[in-house]
């Protein structure tokens, strides 16, 4: 079966960037692609069934393509000892909030279970983050006529996409809010999204679809020039009413705090407006996905619960600035315009 | 007087950039200019004498209009134990030379006379790193004839530099070799191009040249769709035979080892290949510039003269794989010829 022609997927270059953590719904998916752009559901940290339900969520909100986001299991080595030590640490965290922090603890995200639903209610496109599967993951999606896209934050990873039999790329630049999508979590300086749009096109024909720090129509415009046949916004539809950001996240999205990359929240390199659970740990946090993930997760569960934005991820990529809290129809529809109207 | 339009100083949108401590040379600047880009001498670390030395060298190649670059000074509080600390931890990299470490010491570049000389000697454009001039100093520029450029790395900078009466505001991203031009020295993450050049356009209507990470055509009509009037490429053009880029850092620029910011040669965040010296004494590095220049300078020249990659500065921009050993002609004519192609 042949997966779908890019002037299949969407009218306007414009990709719903999965947001997992709450931010991406079904709503918010079914707003973009109704509103001519490619619309993601969010797949990571769900269970298999609450995905199925998204998928048919968004089934029955529009007739248009969309896509899932899969995280790819890594198995990282982490350092018992240090993941301990900053459990130990976050008791002051824990008390206040009133949980005790989490157990430091490895899941595969239900992956085969995932693949399998995936596989059976056949999305246009299946995206993934952390790494790009193997060569017969991607066959058996292909065959199925999914569309399969890799994200990636180094030529080298590019490679390894194009060599697995991917479809497109996404290519995640430095700017990029949430996690760094890298194969494997290093501290090697991340790349900005224009100069990597050009490393990746010298390893790759295939399509490129440009994430990080893009939140209007001139950013998508410089994207495309650059050489990427879409844009995937994130941040910039996180105060749509469709998305399900917090209400502590939304007060900072609309502030002008400075963002950084941290490992305080999951154990992995990600970006977010500074606050104050940053600050105090950034420093003591070890290296270790899904590890600390899971440890921190009672207490910014709590946080958000009471609206404290000073104890949760706030992530967000490097435009936030430019988020307005507008319908993502809207949004999509100008940013299409805006996009057209740069390139004369 | 009235300061030159843009067009009147470029056929092409396409800026060389000014690259202090060797690599710019009038014969660079002058065959940036004379491919119809606007070439640059860079004035940082030169006495003023060499400047107009210089200035009169591009004069006798070219009839076209360039422009010459200035280091504002700047007059942070460094630590003298910090700075004699780390002065005493290069006694090994001081003995492996044959040198000693220089005297860690404050000077403003000639700033006052290289003032005077550029209002006397009138090229078409000053541009500024590390800071913007007050208004009296763009005034009397201005006065002249003289464009006044002022680089900037966030929007509050370029506010600042609008304020002051500058005619353009060089927005350089978290992508580009060398320093980070910040007004202060600090450790905000650096926001990557794409997203800046929309945050800086939030702030000023001025003219935009956008800098770091560019280095061909598909790069420059990225930055062009997303704002800008032009690119401004510095990596991209340190393997031309008009640089003055040394033979250690040649051979850099053609491997394909990561970049990184580091404060261990200057003082000051800039970013350079990963070597040895960065690896070693990155960690180390105290915030001090100028400062910690003068302590590494006699270490990085006699590294430098005996062709020695590990022991020098290896400035590069996070695009610099892209360089290429061609004639500065041939690549600023191929760069407006992908940027024209790019724009249908």
């Amino acid at each position: 079966m042949r997966t779908a022609a890019f002037d299949e997927l969407m009218e306007a270059p414009i990709v719903g960037a999965p947001l997992s953590g709450g931010p991406s719904t079904p709503e918010l998916a079914a707003a973009v692609s109704e509103a001519g752009g490619f619309g993601f559901i969010a797949a990571g940290y769900k269970t298999a069934d609450d995905v199925r339900d998204e998928v048919e969520d968004v089934r029955g909100r529009t007739l248009r393509p969309f896509g899932v986001n899969l995280f790819v299991p890594t198995r990282a080595a982490a350092d018992d000892a240090a993941l301990a030590a900053y459990r130990e640490s976050l008791a002051g965290e824990a008390e206040r909030y009133g949980v005790e922090p989490g157990r430091p603890h490895w899941n595969d995200d239900e992956w085969e279970r995932k693949l399998a639903l995936v596989e059976r209610e056949r999305p246009s496109v299946v995206s993934f983050t952390f790494g790009c599967p193997d060569a017969s993951v991607v066959a058996r999606l292909r065959d199925v006529g999914i569309g399969v896209w890799c994200t990636v934050t180094r030529p080298t990873e590019a490679k390894l996409a194009a060599a697995a039999g991917a479809d497109a790329i996404v290519v995640q630049g430095a700017e990029a809010g949430g996690h760094q999508a890298s194969f494997d979590d290093t501290d090697a300086a991340p790349i900005g999204l224009l100069a990597l749009l050009q490393l990746v096109r010298r390893v790759t024909e295939l399509p490129l679809v440009a994430a990080g720090g893009i939140a209007n129509g001139r950013g998508v415009a410089g994207a495309i020039a650059a050489g990427a046949f879409a844009a995937q916004i994130g941040t910039g539809l996180m105060l749509t009413p469709e998305a399900g950001t917090s209400s502590a996240h939304r007060e900072a999205l609309a502030g002008d705090a400075p963002t950084a990359l941290t490992r305080a929240f999951t154990g992995r390199r990600a970006r977010g407006i500074v606050n104050r659970f940053m600050l105090e740990h950034d420093a003591a946090a070890p290296r270790g996905y899904p590890y600390v993930h899971h440890v921190t997760s009672p207490i910014r569960a709590a946080a958000r619960a009471v609206g404290d934005g000073g104890g949760i991820n706030l992530w967000a990529g490097q435009a936030y600035e430019l988020a307005e809290a507008l319908p993502a129809a809207i949004l999509v529809a100008r940013w299409a315009d805006e996009t057209r109207r740069a390139r004369p």
